[in-house]
């Protein structure tokens, strides 16, 4: 199964998926470019859905006993330089504040050079550092483990290619950074924050997702195993979604992170991060999109029903707008998915059609119209964001009120279970297993293409590897990377192997995925 | 009335309200200072106060029209000259960014050169010339009008001398920013802003507050009109809790904010701002706290019940514990202050003890200890933080469960209005209006003092004045600062005037609020 998505409907007579994601992006009111390279103004509707993911992931984060806190956005110099692989391995591409004060010189405002800063400070890429710095102050004693600490913040890495949501050069994010007295905590901590990501991406986003560790070259800098949630777009690419990291003493033994154990001695800490960030609402984009635009799923939409009412500037308008709200009122008092159902009658003064059109768009999972006939029939008419079109037709349902009432909640948990029904079918008919030596490789997905080019729908390999490290690896890395191709994980959810490496040849050891990549 | 608080229970010898202030911070787990200069780490007991703030103020927000977005946290240096009075006005302390890039050199991190950006950046001091910036591209007709934009976000203003939540070189702060089609909607906005305040004050923080507008001389830069309120702490000082902008046309004159009014007209808009921050639990820390640490008013204590089992390590702390968890349970399924019931079984592995001191340090409403005994009568003991002592001996209270929970709710309810209560007192109090002369305002003060060195407690005065503008306000603020005094605002709640204006003799044109200020 592939999907043939067009932006013609929406856009005119764009075809590419970049343009196409560009176009619902836009047209969905979420994100914007602001005037300062590489980082967006999140418009209220995308926001709204970063408050939704926000809201349950938050809620997730402190079910498995997190609490959150606040640390510094600026970091001195000096603490990059602590962890070695951390300074190595990360991009250095930072925003760095040298200076404290402007003046004003004739009228004009410039950088004051008497305000220069001993040590620059950095704007936080991640925070690694400076909370390893205060974990060092904060434990004492194995009494004081684990310490399980997340913050949501935002974080900024100087991008030199970006695209709004999956790369920006500051993006919002939750980090959690715990310590732990041993690697079986950590580890166990690790794990279980993969679980956290993966059921949320399932169950929240409707993204099904493949878990798994990733391979040495693609590790966090400074991490002793990386593990990543990735989810497969609708043009084949692969989207890492969240990522977890067991550190194991490499934070500690730079900052100095120690405990007394219960026998009195002092032993360094066990540590790991873990972090999503705004990029998901690009995989959401991505995932659920259509030729209409987006569509959202119910359990992140900040509006799930939106009741547009037909007005015509007429006296029967005040019976329309009332039986609207009366509508939203008891529509808000009704629970769907385990929470309070979020509906709004969109009273602004706009063409109603107009308002439909933009709330399709916008992905609004229920539409309702109600204009002077519905309301004196007691009746709505609705179209479901999941099944919009019969053929080239809206599809759209005339039904009595009470009769909605009652369906809403069901209707909603049916689109958010269709939604990732749809996802999960074109991420398991889109994994081929069956191919068994480098070249069936290079065959399947083609010279490498500038993916705006529009490049044909490939889907991900999972192939049979040894698992080589070191230069071996770099060169298996090498031959991906000219065809565009990256190893996304080692899937924790392993099949029989069927063969031998498909790189080196060797007896295989695991099962690695091989994929296009955002 | 005043109060004597002293820190000699929590921290032993050190009298001074700043000292007070300070080991409150420290021993309820607040806050501490970083690594980076002026900026604070927000501990978890901190940012949970701080999340149930945000929960609230946002619902009051999002109730009056308004809805969340984004905008980038580093705004161009360019933007800062557009709107004169703002560039004069703002203290030019600023974070700036002028590269964006490290490099390594011999193993050492430094900032490279050859990465020096064009045009520096700013860290945002607050949002306004880049959001107008965004509403001059998103307005086009009246039909976009009023536009109702909030923002959750950290802001830096590089302070010299800082206190922890009071004045610290980064915060967490909300501001809102609308723009509006005329002078009377916009002014409407602002007056609502500032309603939404003075109820979230009262209502949530317990904290009893002056509304009105600032005088001239304090203005926000290249705001029309400031309005703001104020509180009193136990020293007797004002804090300035939050603030409500009309800016008239000022910024959107600078950026070319326009809209097409319903004639066709090419108008310019009328914008507001508003804000208020960390710098609240500064308030609640000095509007609440007394001799034993903090008092959390309910609303917004990330816990308000906690229950401590006493365990002995024996095998009845497992029935202990069993009872504890069904406690919470049964409390957490309960409803105080109109939301669900906060309660936490605190199983950490420290003496029962030093859990309950450190609560009621922390300022937990409610502190309930269960030890086997409890566990088999069937029975609870309680205190309550708004009354912990009678005399010198804590107030503790042994109910059957189930009266218990009958009644948390209602004790919630009663410890939110007694600490509501106290403050009222406080204020009403300790506001003179029977101050006729400046000499006599300067005898009353007395001399100035250093704050640190323990000033005699000194309430409010009410004085009328003549309203002077220019260079007559400067003298007034100039006699005012000589005393360590400021303006704080003019009362929206005006009382009969009792005589010519204090400063100049002039008639009086109202009255004014003086004050010692944080």
């Amino acid at each position: 199964m592939q999907r043939a998505l067009s932006v013609s409907r929406m856009t005119g007579n764009r075809s590419t998926f970049p343009e196409w994601y560009q176009a619902v992006v836009r047209e969905a009111d979420l994100a914007e470019n602001s005037p300062v390279r590489g980082m967006m103004i999140i418009k209220p509707w995308g926001y709204g859905v970063w408050e939704e993911i926000q809201r349950d992931l938050d809620r997730r984060i402190k079910e498995t006993g997190h609490v959150n806190a606040y640390f510094p956005l600026l970091i001195p110099l000096s603490f990059f330089a602590k962890e070695a692989e951390h300074v190595e391995g990360f991009a250095k591409e930072m925003a760095v504040v040298t200076h404290h004060r402007l003046r004003a010189v004739d009228g004009k405002l410039e950088v004051d050079p008497d305000a220069k800063l001993e040590e620059p400070l950095i704007v936080r890429p991640t925070s690694e550092t400076i909370i390893a710095d205060a974990f060092q102050r904060w434990i004492k004693s194995h009494r004081d483990l684990p310490l399980l600490i997340n913050q949501w913040a935002n974080v900024v890495r100087w991008e030199m290619r970006t695209r709004l949501f999956l790369r920006t050069s500051e993006f919002l994010w939750q980090e959690g950074h715990t310590a732990h007295a041993d690697e079986a905590d950590a580890r166990a901590e690790t794990m279980r924050m993969l679980e956290v990501y993966r059921a949320f991406s399932e169950e929240t986003l409707a993204m099904p997702v493949i878990a798994g560790e990733k391979p040495e070259n693609e590790r966090f800098p400074g991490a002793v195993g990386t593990f990543s949630v990735e989810s497969m777009m609708q043009d084949g690419k692969a989207l890492q979604a969240a990522t977890s990291h067991y550190l194991g003493q490499n934070f500690a033994r730079a900052q100095n992170i120690r405990f007394q154990s219960a026998a009195g001695e002092l032993e360094y800490c066990h540590t790991t991060s873990w972090g999503a960030s705004t990029r998901m609402i690009g995989g959401v984009i991505m995932t659920h999109g259509d030729d209409d635009g987006l569509r959202l799923p119910p359990a992140i939409a900040p509006r799930q029903i939106v009741i547009v009412p037909i007005l015509r500037d007429k006296p029967e308008d005040a019976e329309v707008l009332a039986y609207g709200e009366a509508l939203a009122k008891a529509l808000n008092a009704l629970s769907a998915l385990g929470e309070r159902v979020r509906a709004l009658l969109d009273v602004r003064g706009a063409r109603s059609a107009d308002k439909r059109w933009e709330w399709v768009r916008r992905g609004a999972p229920i539409i309702v119209e109600v204009g002077p006939r519905d309301a004196a029939a007691g009746q709505v008419t609705y179209m479901r964001r999941d099944k919009l079109r019969d053929g080239e037709k809206i599809a759209s349902h005339a039904v009595p009120r009470d009769t909605f009432l009652a369906a809403a909640p069901g209707i909603l948990a049916e689109i958010q279970a269709n939604l990732y029904a749809d996802a999960k079918a074109l991420l398991d008919s889109n994994i081929r297993s069956d191919i068994t030596s480098f070249e069936a490789l290079a065959d399947y997905f083609g010279a490498a293409v500038d993916e705006d080019e529009g490049a044909a729908f490939k889907g991900w390999v999972r192939a049979p590897w040894s698992r080589p490290t070191g230069e071996a690896l770099e060169a298996v890395d090498a031959r991906l990377k000219a065809l565009k191709l990256t190893l996304r994980n080692i899937p924790l959810d392993q099949q029989p192997i069927t063969g031998p490496c498909l790189f080196t040849g060797e007896p295989a050891a695991e099962e690695v995925l091989i994929a296009r990549a955002y």
